[in-house]
C-alpha cells in the first residue's frame, strides 16, 4: 500500500529522476564550461556585418575595374584613357586595403592590434609567474604532463591565502558545516549523480596517428580563425560560423562530427583525416582495493560528498533548516587535451558550499546585508537581445525576479565581495544568467562569476539553485530517505490518497505477475487513481497498462480499493532544495594574477619593472626586511625585527645580500609583497608601501606592529602615512 | 673519457643507483608501517615464560596424580587414601587455574582485564568520535568504503587547526618552501623512486571466494591469538611465535607462505585454503589522457613532488643550502584489507618536509633551541638489549653519536614540541630508532615519534636522513642533475683520476664488444685504476673482467692511458642529503582523540560525561554563547556577543535552545569546546572554562576580547581567572 501526498503528483517526482543531463551536466560544474562567451555588441556586429558586404562590393569593383584595364589595353587605346582606368583600379584596391584593416580591426575587438596586446600582456604576466615559481608545469623534468601545475612558495602561498579568507568569509561568517570527503569514490555515488553515464566530452581522432582531440574545440578554432583571418569570407558566411560558435555547447555528436566534414577540418598536427566524434569519460577511473572488482573514480567535485551525508548533517544541525555545507578539495578531471594554462587542468582545488533550504522559503535573514549591491548583471534577457552586462542593485534584480529568489541573491552578493575583496577589479567581473537551454532541467535559475581575462571571460564561480535534484538522486539509488521535517505548530488536516490493492485477489488473478501490476497500482497519480475508482464503481472492471509488463491487465473492484481519507499530521516532510555556490580556485587565483599585474619604468628608465598590486590579505610574503647596507649592526636589527615578525605570524622574507635597495625592492615587487622594512639605522626604520613607493618612518619596535596593523586589515596604509613622519625615497631607493 | 673526482669510488656513487628496496620501502612512508611493536619489556618476558613453563609442569602434576588416582581407584584403595589423592589433584587444579589468571594477566599487558580496558576505552572515543561526526564512514549511505573516512564538521576544524599551527611551526618559523603538487602522477616518476616495483604488500586469496588478505596480517593475527588465548602451549612455542612477530616484516614471500601453512592457517571468514603470498602494488592506478597509453598513478606520499622540483627550489632559494621544502596534501595507498579505523585508510593527508643540507655540514643553525629538551627516546640499543625507551636529553643523544646529526636532532626536537603543543601527552610519546635492518639501505638514519594509543605505539611522524638517494634516482631517470654547488672562497687544487681509453686500438682489438669494454674500464674506481696503471706499466698487458660481456679481456698498455692530473677548481658540485620529517596528519589526530578523551560524572551523579580536553589551539570550536534562560534580552545581547567573536575571527557556536544550561555544556564538553560564555544578565556574562569548570564574570564588552586572548595563546586561563571576578556555579551549572 503506498500513500501519496495529495498535492505531489508522481509525475512530477519522477521526472527529477530522469535527468537528460547529456552535456549539460557540465553546467553543473561551472568552472568547467566553455571559457569564452562570443556575444558581440550589437553594435560591433552590425558594422562587421556591412564592412563585409562593402569589402565583397569593393573586391567586385575591382575584378570590374580590373576587365576594364584589360579591355582598353587589348583595344590598344589612348594611354591616358588606360593610365586613367589604372589609377580607378589603384584607388579601388587601396580603399580595400583601407577597408580590410578596419574589419581586421573590428573582428578583433579593440583596436587592429588587440589581441596581440592581449598576447603580450598574458606572456608578461605567465613569465613572471613561471620565472618567481608562482606555478611552474608538473614533473618538468620528466618534459611535463598536460593539464598538470605545481604551486610553488609564492603560488601556494597566494593560494592558502585565499582559501583561508574564503573559510572567514563563507564557513566562519554563516556558520557552515564545513566536511572532507576522500577523493576516491565508488562507482555508485557517481552513478547515481550521473556522472558515469554523462560526464563526457565529445572526442575525435585523428585516423592514422591515433592523437586525440575535443571536438568542439576544433570546430570552434576553425570558426574563430575563420572569422578572424579570413577576410574575404561573405557576411553570410561570417553569421553562419558565428552561429555554429553560439550553438556549439548544444551539437550533438552527429551534428559535430557533419560540421567538422563539412567544413573539411582535420587534425591540426598531421592534417590527416579525423573519425566521427564519439564521447569520452573525463573521470579518472581506478579499482578500489586488490580484488579488481569495485571500480572507482577520482571525484570530479566535492560536492557529492556532501549530498551523501546530508543526514547526518541535518541531524548534527539539530534537524532545522536552513543550513549550509562546504568543502574545500582537489578534484579531478582527465581533459582530452588541456590548454589554457592554469584555466584548464586536469586536477585543481573546488571550494564548494550546499546551502539546503526548504522550497517554500527561499528568504535569507542576511539578505538586507547584500541588497544594496550594485555591480555588473548580466541576465538572460540582456544577452538574447545582445546586448551588454550592465549595473544593475541586487535588491532590484531580486524584487524584479530576474534573480529567482533571496537566497540566491543573497550568495551572488556575497560572492562579489569575496571576489572583490581578494582584488578582482570590479569591471572586469560580471554575473552572467544561464540562458534556459544551458542551464540543467532541475535548476531554478543559475549565474555564474565570470571575470575577465586575457582569454575572454572567464567562469570562476557557479551558483546555482538545483532544486532538489541531488538528493533526490540519491535517496533513489541508495533507497536512504534524504528528507527534512517541518514541525507544525498545530496539526493539519490533510486529505490523502490511499492505494490499497488486495493481494489475495491479485495474486490469484496474475500469480507471478502480481508484484508488477500491485507496483503500477500503487504508482497511479491521484488523477489516474481516481478516474479507476470511478471507472470501477460504474463498470466493476477496468482496463489498466502495466509498463513493466508492457501490456493491458484487466482490474477487477474486489482487487484494490481507492479512497480519500482525511488525515491529521503533526509534520511536513520534503527534499530540501539545494543552492550551490562552486568555486574554481585555480581559476579565481589565475584571473587574481591578470588583474593585479602592471609594469613601471626603473627609476633609470631603462627598464619596465613588473609589479603585483596584490592586497595585504592575499600576497605571498607581507613583508620584507633589507638593511640597507651590509653592515652587522644593521643585521642584528633586521633579525631582532625578523622575530618580531614570526612572533606576530606575519610571512616575510629577510634579504642581507649586498644587492642596491633598488633591485632588491624590483624582485619583492615582482612577488607581489605590499610592504619592505628598510634597516638604515640602529633605532628607526623605513616602511615603503609598494605601489605609491611611499615611505614612512618608525622606531625599530613598532615596525612588526605596524606591518601587523596594516596587514591583518585593522588599519590602511592611508592610517598609517598620516599617522608616522614621511621618509624622503631619494636616497634609499638607489 | 671520463674523469672521476679522486674522493669518491665509482662503487659507492653507484651502489645508490641499485636500491634493494624490497618491502623496505615503506619505512620511507613512516605512518604505514607496522603499527604495533612487540617488546615486551624483558622483566614481563622473564615472568611469561616461567609462568608458561611453570604451568606445564602443573600440568603434568596434575595428570600424574590424575593417573594415581585412578590407580588407587583400580586398586580398590582405602577411601581416606583416595580423597586424599583427589584432594591434592583438587589443590594442582586449583594451582593451575591461578597460574593461568596471571598467565592471562601478564600476556594481555596491564592487568587481567588490560584488553578488555583498552577496547571498551577506544568503544567510547569512537562512539563520541563518530556521533559528533568527528568523523564518519565515507559514503555511508551506500553501505561505505574499507578504508575510507569523511571528517565532519568537529573533526574537519580540528585537521583545518593542526594544519595552520603545522604551517606556522614548521613552515613560517624556518622560512620554508611549501608547494603544491598535484596527486595524479605519471608511472617515469614513480619508476624512478621505486614505487612501481616495489611498494607492495604481500597478499593470499581464499582459493575458493577470491578475497583477498593481507598476508603478514593472518599471521600476525594468527600469532596474537595464540600466545594470549592459547594458555597450554609452551614456553618455547609461545617464544617461536613471538619471534615470527618480530621478523614479520622481513620475512619474504616464500617465508610467509611457508609459515601459513606451517601454522594450518586458512582464510577468515570461510577457513577455505589460502593461496601462496604474492605482491599487490599499493598504488591506486589510472591512466592519464584519453589515450589509454599513459599510465598514471595517484601519489603514494607528497615528497617526489619536492624531489623532482629540486633544481627550480634550489634556484628560487639563490643557490644556497641548507633550506627546506614543505607540502601538505592527500596521498593514497590502495590498502589490501584497510583495518584499525583512522589509522589505515586508503587516503590520507600527509605533511612532509625534505630539509635539503650539504652532506658534509650538517650542523643547525637554532639547534641550541631544542637542545635541552628530554624525552622518551627508544636507540637502537635499548630495543635490541629489550630495555625500554627511556628520557635522554636530546643534546646528549645528538652528542653521544646516538642521533646521527644536528639537523635531524633538531627535527626531532620540533617535532615533539609540534606533538605536546597539539595536546600529545608527553609520558605517551617517543622517539624510537629504526633497527639495522629496518632501514633503506641508503639512510644515514631514522626516527619514528610513536604515540601510544589503544592499539599500541602508533607510527605518526618519520623523521629520516635520507642521503642523497632521492634526488640521485631522479637524477638518473630524467638525465637532469638535481645537484648543488659550493662555491670555494679561493680556487682548489684537487688531485683528478683520469681514464683515457683509446678508442682506435680498442676497436680494432674487440670490435662489437668495444663499448662495452670502454664503459668498464671507464667505471673502474681509484684503486682499480691505479693497479691497472701499475700492472700495465711493468707487464704491458692485463687480464680485465667486463661484467656486461661475463668474461675477461685483454687490455694492452696503448689501449689506455690512466693518470691523475692536478687541477684548480673553483666549485664543489655534489648532490644534496635531504632529512624528512613525513607527518600523518590523520593519525595525529586520532592519537590526539585518544589522549584528549576523559569522562566525568554528570551533577546529579547519574551519568558519564565525555569530555575531549583539547588545548584552544586544537579545539574544533573556540567557544560558545548561552542565553541561560529563553528571553529576548538575553538573546539579543547574546548575538552581540556572536557578532564580536566572528569579527575576531574565533570560531563559535550559539545555542539558544530552552534546554538546560548543565545539558548544553555536556553537549560542548563532547565537542572538547574549552570556554562557554553564559548570558545571565544583559551588562555582564559568565565564562566558564571546560576542564576545571571555573567560571568568572566578565562585562558583556570584554566576553570576546578575552575569549581572543585565551584562545589565541596570548594569556592562559590562570591569568584571566586571576584578572576577574570568580562566579560560583550552583545556580547557573543546572
Amino acid at each position: 500500500m503506498r500513500i501519496l501526498i495529495s498535492l505531489v503528483s508522481s509525475s512530477t517526482a519522477t521526472g527529477l529522476h530522469l535527468p537528460s543531463l547529456s552535456r549539460r551536466l557540465h553546467t553543473k560544474i561551472s568552472p568547467f564550461s566553455t571559457l569564452i562567451h562570443h556575444k558581440p555588441s550589437p553594435a560591433m556586429a552590425a558594422s562587421e556585418d556591412s564592412l563585409r558586404r562593402a569589402l565583397a562590393e569593393k573586391q567586385s569593383s575591382i575584378e570590374s575595374q580590373g576587365n576594364t584595364v584589360r579591355a582598353l589595353k587589348a583595344s590598344n587605346a589612348e594611354k591616358a584613357t588606360v593610365d586613367e582606368a589604372i589609377e580607378k583600379l589603384n584607388a579601388l584596391k587601396l580603399d580595400k586595403s583601407v577597408m580590410e584593416k578596419q574589419l581586421q580591426a573590428t573582428v578583433n575587438g579593440s583596436g587592429p592590434d588587440g589581441s596581440v596586446n592581449k598576447e603580450a600582456f598574458r606572456q608578461a604576466v605567465v613569465n613572471t609567474l613561471e620565472r618567481r615559481l608562482f606555478y611552474i608545469p608538473s614533473f618538468k623534468i620528466y618534459r611535463g604532463v598536460a593539464g598538470l601545475y605545481d604551486y610553488g612558495p609564492p603560488g601556494c602561498a597566494v593560494k592558502s591565502n585565499v582559501l583561508s579568507f574564503w573559510r572567514q568569509h563563507f564557513v566562519l561568517e554563516e556558520n557552515m558545516l564545513e566536511v572532507d570527503c576522500p577523493c576516491v569514490t565508488p562507482e555508485v555515488v557517481l552513478k547515481a549523480s550521473g556522472h558515469v553515464d554523462k560526464f563526457t566530452d565529445l572526442m575525435v581522432k585523428d585516423e592514422k596517428t591515433g592523437t586525440c582531440y575535443r571536438a568542439d574545440h576544433l570546430l570552434k578554432d576553425f570558426c574563430n580563425e575563420k572569422i578572424q583571418k579570413d577576410l574575404s569570407i561573405s557576411a553570410e558566411k561570417a553569421a553562419e560560423l558565428k552561429h555554429v560558435l553560439a550553438i556549439l555547447d548544444d551539437l550533438s555528436a552527429e551534428e559535430l562530427g557533419a560540421k567538422i566534414k563539412e567544413y573539411g577540418i582535420t587534425a591540426p598536427d598531421t592534417k590527416n583525416p579525423l573519425s566521427d566524434p564519439y564521447p569520452f569519460n573525463l573521470m579518472f577511473q581506478t579499482s578500489i582495493g586488490p580484488s579488481g572488482l569495485s571500480p572507482g573514480y577520482m571525484r570530479p567535485e566535492t560536492a557529492q560528498g556532501i549530498f551523501v551525508n546530508f543526514k547526518d548533517l541535518y541531524y548534527y544541525n539539530g534537524n532545522k533548516l536552513p543550513f549550509a555545507a562546504a568543502q574545500i578539495g582537489q578534484a579531478f578531471r582527465n581533459e582530452i587535451s588541456p590548454r589554457q594554462g592554469l584555466l584548464r587542468v586536469r586536477e585543481f582545488t573546488l571550494a564548494e558550499i550546499e546551502h539546503f533550504v526548504d522550497p517554500e522559503y527561499k528568504s535569507h535573514p542576511k539578505y538586507s546585508e547584500v541588497a544594496d549591491l550594485e555591480f555588473l548583471m548580466f541576465p538572460r534577457e540582456l544577452q538574447i537581445s545582445a546586448q551588454s552586462a550592465k549595473k544593475i542593485q541586487l535588491g532590484e534584480a531580486v524584487s524584479k525576479g530576474i534573480v529567482n529568489n533571496e537566497t540566491l541573491g543573497y550568495f551572488i552578493g556575497r560572492v562579489y565581495l569575496f571576489l572583490t575583496r581578494l582584488g578582482i577589479d570590479k569591471d572586469r567581473l560580471r554575473f552572467r544568467q544561464h540562458l534556459a537551454n544551458e542551464m540543467a532541467h532541475y535548476a531554478a535559475d543559475c549565474w555564474d562569476a565570470e571575470i575577465e581575462s586575457s582569454y575572454g571571460w572567464i567562469e570562476c564561480v557557479g551558483i546555482a539553485d538545483r532544486s532538489a535534484y541531488d538528493l533526490h538522486a540519491h535517496s533513489e539509488k541508495s533507497g536512504v530517505p534524504l528528507v527534512a521535517h517541518e514541525k507544525f505548530s498545530e496539526p493539519k488536516e490533510v486529505e490523502k490518497l490511499v492505494i490499497a490493492s488486495v493481494k489475495k485477489e491479485l495474486g490469484l488473478a496474475f500469480k507471478g505477475n502480481q508484484k508488477k501490476v500491485v507496483e503500477a497500482l500503487e504508482a497511479m497519480n491521484e488523477k489516474e487513481a481516481l478516474d479507476m475508482k470511478a471507472s470501477l464503481e460504474t463498470k466493476g472492471e477496468v482496463e489498466f497498462y502495466v509498463c513493466t509488463l508492457g501490456e493491458n491487465v484487466t482490474i477487477k473492484k474486489n482487487m484494490v480499493s481507492i479512497s480519500k481519507e482525511k488525515k491529521k499530521e503533526h509534520q511536513r516532510t520534503f527534499t530540501p532544495s539545494v543552492i550551490e555556490p562552486s568555486f574554481g580556485i585555480g581559476r579565481i587565483i589565475y584571473c587574481l594574477y591578470e588583474h593585479s599585474f602592471y609594469m613601471r619604468p626603473s627609476k633609470a628608465g631603462d627598464e619596465q619593472l613588473n609589479v603585483f598590486r596584490f592586497p595585504p590579505l592575499v600576497a605571498p610574503i607581507k613583508c620584507t626586511v633589507f638593511p640597507l647596507v651590509q653592515n652587522q649592526q644593521y643585521e642584528d636589527v633586521a633579525k631582532i625585527i625578523s622575530k618580531s615578525l614570526t612572533a606576530a605570524g606575519i610571512s616575510h622574507k629577510i634579504d642581507i645580500t649586498g644587492t642596491s635597495i633598488g633591485k632588491r625592492y624590483a624582485r619583492t615587487d615582482e612577488l607581489g609583497v605590499p610592504f619592505a622594512i628598510t634597516v638604515d639605522s640602529i633605532s628607526s626604520v623605513t616602511i615603503r608601501e609598494r605601489d605609491s613607493k611611499d615611505q614612512i618612518r618608525v622606531d625599530v619596535e613598532e615596525a612588526a606592529p605596524v606591518v601587523k596593523s596594516v596587514t591583518d586589515g585593522h588599519k590602511t596604509w592611508a592610517d598609517v602615512w598620516a599617522n608616522f613622519p614621511h621618509h624622503s625615497s631619494g636616497p634609499v631607493e638607489d
